[in-house]
């Protein structure tokens, strides 16, 4: 990888780079296809990072399926598929880690310990194996984005980070590769999850400026009207994810909610002027 | 700092890096001089970096003076003295760091916590910036080019790491800007390190096999004949840096001993087949 990578820098290609834990879908397909318009090469990898699971998650199990995302990757013009094996990014004797203080606190942090090191150690790697001039992320993990781009600039990593808008299925709700493992009923219930952002948006942008009745408001939707356990509910500061008090400047709401085995995440950007 | 090495690779120039702290000596030259001879571009990057002091440490009076690194710098034909400020290196909202387990808890580690985190992170910050493709290290500090080139590895940096034996003067002792710490009295005494560290050599080609002895010897010499006051003096696995009970393999003699302001420390490796 690194000896191809390195040849073509010396043709002066430009590198596009997705990474991904495969079980692509249309939100991958996205960054993608933007990867390979904005480039001479793009790059795609397909890992899934036992590093950023706890060991009560769902690495085992996290749905995988090669064929498929061949056959995605293909249709996308993906130049190369990265997919390297655990040992070869874990061997015997690893032990370095990267992180990223504080924004790995809140919201999914909290209820996933480690998971950002996970990420960024990862993430780090793949950004000196790939060496690429452009890295595409999706605005469905707002913390991961933001925790990578946090990384990226303080590490001086010579690239360009672009985080493109969350792809949803025609009711709503994000594409996950977590969606999998919904039922038909939970299926049903998980656009809630777009429906009370939007609302709680909304509500912003009419003048509600009780952070904590609009938190409520979310929370009661989603009890009442679906078999959901909401994990947080938040709106924080957009750039330093700390809890806020007074709605004003950029502003995430963000959920995160278990669906059966699903633990489903998504949010909304709202500025306030 | 990056357009331009940018420029460089573009016009496939290799480049060779010697990160240091200033205050420049022959043991620096040396490094220098190998880069030199090794690439087309040599850097020299001048940075005391506060991360890896510790509050109690000697931060603020480590010694510096530009114009003599500038005019050794010239002697040696680095083309560029990379030399920023500590804000451009950690701007405010600065969160990363990269840290090795396990190799930063021995040795310096344990009278210098969080020393390492600050040295791996720096360092992964100048390979960023300087994309060099051969990094210069001295063996003097053996821990910390250990840890570098673990870190190395495991974070996939296309550099290649070499690291050079320690320059020392006539008299043995090793050679440090924190030399300068040192009263003409220490400075007479400082030399028992390097004399210490090859008796014990010598004991164990002799085939002394009891390690314990072997330090006494080297801790009652040091005690009997200086004002040192000794930190530690250990026997290590080269590589894990783990304590051993059995001489075998290749190990490493390791001191650090305080005269007066300056911890001084030295090293051999011995290899018992």
């Amino acid at each position: 990888m690194q000896h191809f990578i390195k040849q073509s820098k010396q043709k002066r290609k430009k590198i596009g780079f997705v990474p991904t834990m495969g079980y692509l879908h249309e939100g991958h397909a996205s960054l993608l296809r933007q990867c390979k318009k904005e480039n001479d090469i793009s790059v795609l990898s397909i890992f899934v990072n036992p590093k950023q699971f706890a060991v009560n998650e769902d690495f085992e199990k996290y749905p995988r399926d090669q064929k498929k995302d061949e056959l995605l990757a293909k249709k996308e013009k993906v130049d190369i598929i990265f997919h390297p094996s655990v040992k070869e990014i874990y061997p015997d004797g690893y032990l370095t880690s990267v992180a990223v203080e504080r924004l790995g606190n809140y919201l999914c942090g909290k209820s996933r310990p480690g998971h950002f090191k996970g990420v960024a150690t990862v993430v780090a790697k793949f950004l000196n194996i790939v060496l690429p001039d452009v890295l595409y992320l999706g605005q469905k993990d707002a913390q991961q984005a933001l925790i990578i781009q946090r990384m990226i600039e303080d590490l001086n990593f010579p690239v360009k980070v672009k985080v493109l808008s969350t792809v949803r299925e025609m009711d709503g709700l994000a594409m996950s590769s977590r969606n999998n493992y919904l039922t038909p009923q939970e299926r049903k219930e998980a656009p809630i999850l777009f429906q009370t952002l939007n609302s709680a948006k909304e509500k912003i942008l009419a003048g509600e400026a009780d952070i904590h009745s609009i938190i409520e408001m979310m929370r009661s939707t989603i009890s009442k009207n679906t078999t959901g356990r909401i994990d947080y509910i938040e709106c924080v500061n957009a750039r330093t994810l700390e809890p806020i008090n007074v709605l004003g400047g950029e502003v995430l709401i963000a959920v995160a909610v278990w669906f059966g085995q699903a633990r489903l995440i998504d949010n909304l950007m709202v500025r306030i002027y």
